[in-house]
This record gives C-alpha cells, structure tokens and sequence, in this order.
C-alpha cells in the first residue's frame, strides 16, 4: 500500500495550488487568481481557482488517507492515476458526460480538470427538490456506453485483460467492501445508528440470516464479477447536473465489476432521494412534484441503459457468440438483477452505515427522520430479498411503496 | 505479445541442454549425460537429463509460438514465468501433488524442475486400462486447495488482487476461449471433424441454438468469474500417476477463473477416457473393470472436492460472511453446476476442435471410434443442458448412459 511518504508528494494549500497552476502557464505568472478549497475533504483537496478574465478550473489532489476514518486508514496515491486514466477513457465513449482532463501529475497524485462550477452536486439539489429532467438518461447513457465499451463484449478480450491489471484497485475496493457490503449488517463501532432505529436494525438487518446471505452473494459477486470497468462510486454526490447538463466526476473507486454495481449505486441514491422528500417540512404539492420526478429518472436510467447496452450489443459487440438468440437479453436481465440487488445493499448502508447521507442527516425533525430512514431499510431489504422485482416500474413500485 | 525476438532468449537443444544444466551445477563438467527431447512439442521444448549416475531433471523452455498451429500463432514466453511461479504457489498447498521446481530463467523462459519419469502419463495409462485408485482423491485435494487458498474466502482479498495481476494470461487464455468455446461449435477450418460425423455435429451442435447459447454462457463465466489462480488446462494429460502417487504439471495457463474450470476440465477428460474404452478391443472383463475404476475417479474427485473444500471453508475462510448459514453449500453448489458444464464443452471440444485426444485418435477401428466419439457428442451436449446433475452419480450415469 503507497502512502504519504511516496518521494516529492506534498499536500498544495491554497496559495501553492495557485503557484502550481500558473507554474503550468492555465493563469499567467502577474495574474490575480483566487483560489478556495471545495472538498467534503475526506480522501481528497479539491481547489477551485478562478483567473482574473473569470476562466476557472479545478485540482484535484488525493490525500494518503481516508480522513473521514482518520489518519489511520492510508490510501494510495496511486487513485489519482487511476481516476485521470478513468475520467481519459471514458471521455472517449461520453465526451459530454464527464469532465475534461487538462493535465495529470502522477508524483503530485493531482489532476488538473475542467471546472463545473456552474452545475449543482445533483445530491444536494435533488434533497431541494429540484428537477432535473435529463439525469436519468444522461446516467443510463454513461453506463451503457462505458460499461458496454470495458467488456469482453465491446473491446479486444486480451485488451480488456491488460487494462484490468492497470485498474487494479486493492485499497479503494477495500473500502467498499467493509462499507458497503460488510460493516452494516454487523453490529460494529464503524456504523452510525440513529437512537430510536437499533432495535428494528437489530431484528430486521442483523438477525435476519436470509437478508445476511443476499449480502454475502452480493459482496461475491463484487469480488469477483469482473465485466467491466466501473466507475465504482457512482452516487448522487458524484455528479454535476442542472436541466440540461450531466456530468460524472471522481471515479477514483473504478476497477473490473459487476455491471450492475454502477446502476444499481446511482438507484439506490434516487431511492434514498425519494424516500428523503417525506423528511421535509415542503408543500405536498412541491413534493409530490419532486417524487414523481425522481420516479421518473429511475425509470428511465433503466430504460436508456437497456435500449443503448442493447444497440451496442448489436451494432459494436466482438464476441463471436453475441448473435445467438437471448444472449444480449438474458445478459441484460443479469445485469438488472445485479443492480437491484446492489441499490438494497446502497440504501441499507447509506442509512445505518459509516458513510452517511445528507438526504437524511438533515432532515430536521427527529420523528421524520426516523420515519425515512425506517422506510430505507425496509425498501433495501425488499430490493435484496424480493425475486419480483423485474422491471423498474416494480423497482419505483419497491420505493414508493 | 511477447515473442521470439526477447533479448537473449535462445531455444536450447539436447547439447546446450546439458550444458546449461552442467553450467547450473546440476551435473559435473566431465559427467556423461544422457539426454533426450521429450515434450509433445506444441508450445514447449522438454529435455529430459540423466546423469551418470542415474540422477534425472527435467529442463522445460518456451516457445514462442504454438507449434500445433504453425508459427502464425505467437505466444509471450512470459507463460514460463506463470508456470514456475503457479507450481512453486500451489507447492505451499499440496507439495506432495506438485513437482519441485529447482531454478527458474525468465530470460531463457525456462523452468529446472523434478523429473518424473517413474510415473505415467494419466490419459496414456487410462487408455491401456490401467487403474489409478488414488487419482481422484488427490485432483479433489489438489483442487480444493489450490482453489480455496487463492480465492477470496482463503487469502486476503487485497493480497488476492495483487496476485491476480502477476497472472494476467491473455495469450493462453485466447487459447481456450477460442478451442474449447468457441471455434468447436461453428464450422471453422481449425475444427477436425471424422468423415462420418459431419451430419450429426451440423444438426446436433452447430445448429441446435439452446446448446451454443449454454456454452456462450459458460465462456462468459470463463472470461469474467475471476474467483481463484487456476491450473486452467487440468486433463488427464497434464497428470502424472501411479498407483500411489500423483503430480500435477503444465500449469502455463494458470490465471484467475471460476474454480469449476479446472474440477469440469478433469471430470471430462474421465468421461473420455470412459467412452473411449468401448473403441478398444480389451476383454470385456477387463473393460468393465477399467470403466468401473474410471467412475470410481470421476466420483471420488468432487467428493474429496466437496469435503476438503468445506473443511477449508470452515477453519480457514477469511471473509466474514462466510459462517452466514447456507452460504458454503451454496457456492460448493454453484462451483458444481459451473464444472458439469465446462465437462459438457470439453468432452465436445476434444472430439471435434483442434486439439483431439489420443483417447479417440488412437481407436483403430473407424465405426467404433465414430460410435466413441458420437457417444461424447451426445454426453457432452447433455452436460451442458441438463438441469438435473446435482451430484456426482448423476454425473457418471449421465456419462455411462
């Protein structure tokens, strides 16, 4: 595991960012640059540096640590190279989903990139109950495409076996599989469980042995489903949206995976979104408005994920095998499998787990709260547990429910 | 791809075979070593060394083509590497099934290791019908715990990750993917196909669309359940054997696949050896003995499989679902069900693919070996169709009926 002591990394501060950026000629030497740090800070800085003219953009700089666990959890620098190369490759599949790569530093574990300022962290937007009409499609199009793109059925299958040993990601999935597959459905320090919410997670989550062994398959699969190259993490918090524009940032978890962990991710959050509305103290009508919103992405990440991966399939797939009759549906009836399950383990673990979400931390009212989060965990348990769950208008239907 | 044009690499003969053992201090510089060239020569040279006397090793070097296919099929000597690496791995598992590598030359591609020469040669020995009672435990064994211990339920699952790197095959690996799933069920020129049998594989594998489409399944499981380091290429062939002993070798295309891969490759070498038996003309006595010993292997193998693997399971797993009740039998389950089918792709693609076994080859009188061999067509297809081989026994019926 690399950490801290990788030769001539040094942590930028403001003032160093500005130096670096000028240093690579993006501001000019006398030029008055403002510059603040962004990050939520816990694996990563994030400066935000904007040129006297109002040109703006952004570095990105991996900590050797998790600090969200404290400095005792070292993380290798290493995920810098790993999310630039990621952000590269998929910027050729979906150019105007993800953000420009300007400049990468591998010593320095930063990336220089294009800045979305002007767009909104769709978590936190969606918390608001702002619409934004295209996410699902722009999300459906992105997995379709990158995912389709790393597989055996889209690329040269001696390639894709190469490109796996350079997306080797032992340490960031690590944290996913003690994060989201492991530490929630055991009751260890690690997790965060609202008063008033042990005893159902106790009953309902850690003595339920039927819901432990969906787990533990799904925790399986993770390990060892290597079909493509995912981004990893992709939630709500990793995506720059507003009513027309989409895009997909920090794919710093990326490695060989499920298909389905990628969509599955993204549902579980437009779940967690959905089931958070009843959290706020907005009209029933602004309300009701937003649900049906949300409803209406999950349905359509779903449906443009099926009809692209599907063209795809047809139009680009190098698998001599490919044309036999059911295969692509068969395949892509796996894959939604996957997500579902994958979406209850999401909604579980953001809702007990160490990594919670703002959906439901700032829901203001105790009772609320624990309303919504009681429904998440009974909404994560139907998606891991239900085998009626086929399609996505049965996955609303889990979530409305 | 790596090929013949690495730097000093140079294919060794019987003359600079020994001088290179003298040379490693193997043999004395004045001793007379008798030497001889005895590998089948399609991917690698095997010298066998006898000193005066008596001592023996044998020198085993890459080539950097698959000599099978003409040299238009290039192939990375880095496959020698895999090999030390993988027998000196799985040495730490099952010593006593393994030989013992004694030098490794990853210029030269080349691998000193024990000679084993008081053994035979298991498909050899099957098919004269000889016996072999220890044969199918010890697979089982060999199985088990090669298995389990490079699977993410015996090692560390970072560690694990790390080792699936230093054995990214993708030359070897394209082997397999295109002779034993692929190239056997289309009508392509590398298939050789017996005079006689032309109708019954059009109709019954080209053409039957239920059967490709369970074999482009179980090549996806190939290509993408990367559970454990297999041997990857575990047939009779590759077995060395006598009534007390056995050793695995030619481990060249290990890389990280579904652990049913290797246990399926084995069971279906068994059938055709079993099949095989009616093309001899034996003593009926004789024949049934040696067709009951064969059921007795195929039988013995998953059991001792299924019993060691739970053992292991229980005292060594590191994952922490793993004591989740249910879950052991239902992986064991699963690694069953994937090895009856990749047994269904093997005994289909000896008898119709490239790479044919002497099993079939060797029966001289032509209705017989058609009957043989449309006899492993037939079981082969049932193999990879059926849904009710749930145990061992239903395997050998499915294989004697």
């Amino acid at each position: 595991m690399s950490t801290a002591t990788e030769h001539g990394y040094t942590p930028l501060t403001i003032d160093t960012a500005i130096q670096y950026a000028k240093g690579q000629s993006y501001f000019t030497q006398n030029e008055e640059v403002y510059g603040e740090e962004i990050g939520d800070g816990n694996l990563n800085l994030v400066f935000r540096l904007t040129g006297q003219d109002g040109q703006r953009l952004i570095i990105k700089q991996a900590l050797p640590y998790a600090k969200v666990i404290g400095d005792s959890w070292p993380l290798t620098l290493d995920r810098a190279r790993i999310e630039s190369e990621v952000l590269t490759i998929y910027g050729t599949y979906v150019p105007e989903l993800v953000p420009k790569v300007l400049h990468t530093d591998s010593v320095q574990a930063l990336t220089v990139m294009e800045d979305l300022s002007h767009l909104q962290i769709a978590r936190k937007a969606l918390k608001k109950g702002d619409h934004f009409p295209v996410l699902g499609e722009a999300i459906g199009r992105y997995t379709a495409h990158t995912l389709f793109f790393t597989s055996d059925f889209g690329m040269n299958q001696q390639d894709k076996k190469q490109l796996q040993k350079r997306f080797c990601n032992p340490d960031l999935c690590k944290i996913t599989e003690e994060l989201f597959f492991t530490d929630p459905f055991y009751d260890v320090e690690s997790n965060s469980i609202d008063e008033g919410l042990q005893a159902y997670v106790k009953e309902h989550i850690w003595n339920d042995q039927t819901l432990l062994f969906a787990v533990a398959k799904a925790k399986y699969q993770f390990l060892t489903k290597a079909e493509a190259l995912l981004h990893g993490d992709l939630h709500t918090g990793s995506i720059f949206a507003d009513e027309t524009q989409t895009k997909v940032i920090d794919p710093e978890f990326a490695f060989f995976g499920p298909v389905g962990f990628d969509i599955g991710s993204f549902l579980g959050n437009l779940a967690i979104a959905h089931i958070s509305q009843a959290g706020y103290a907005t009209a029933d009508d602004d309300r009701q408005t937003a649900k049906q919103s949300l409803q209406q992405q999950m349905m359509s990440v779903w449906k443009t994920f099926e009809d692209e991966y599907a063209t795809l399939w047809q139009n680009h797939n190098v698998e001599p095998h490919a044309s036999i009759p059911g295969w692509s549906e068969k395949h892509i009836e796996a894959i939604w499998k996957d997500a579902v399950r994958f979406a209850g383990c999401e909604l579980i673990r953001r809702t007990i787990g160490l990594a919670l979400v703002e959906d439901f931390e700032s829901i203001a009212d105790k009772d609320r709260k624990l309303a919504a989060k009681t429904a998440a965990l009974r909404v994560g348990k139907h998606l891991l547990l239900s085998t009626n769950i086929h399609t996505s208008e049965a996955f609303v239907k889990a979530v409305v429910s």
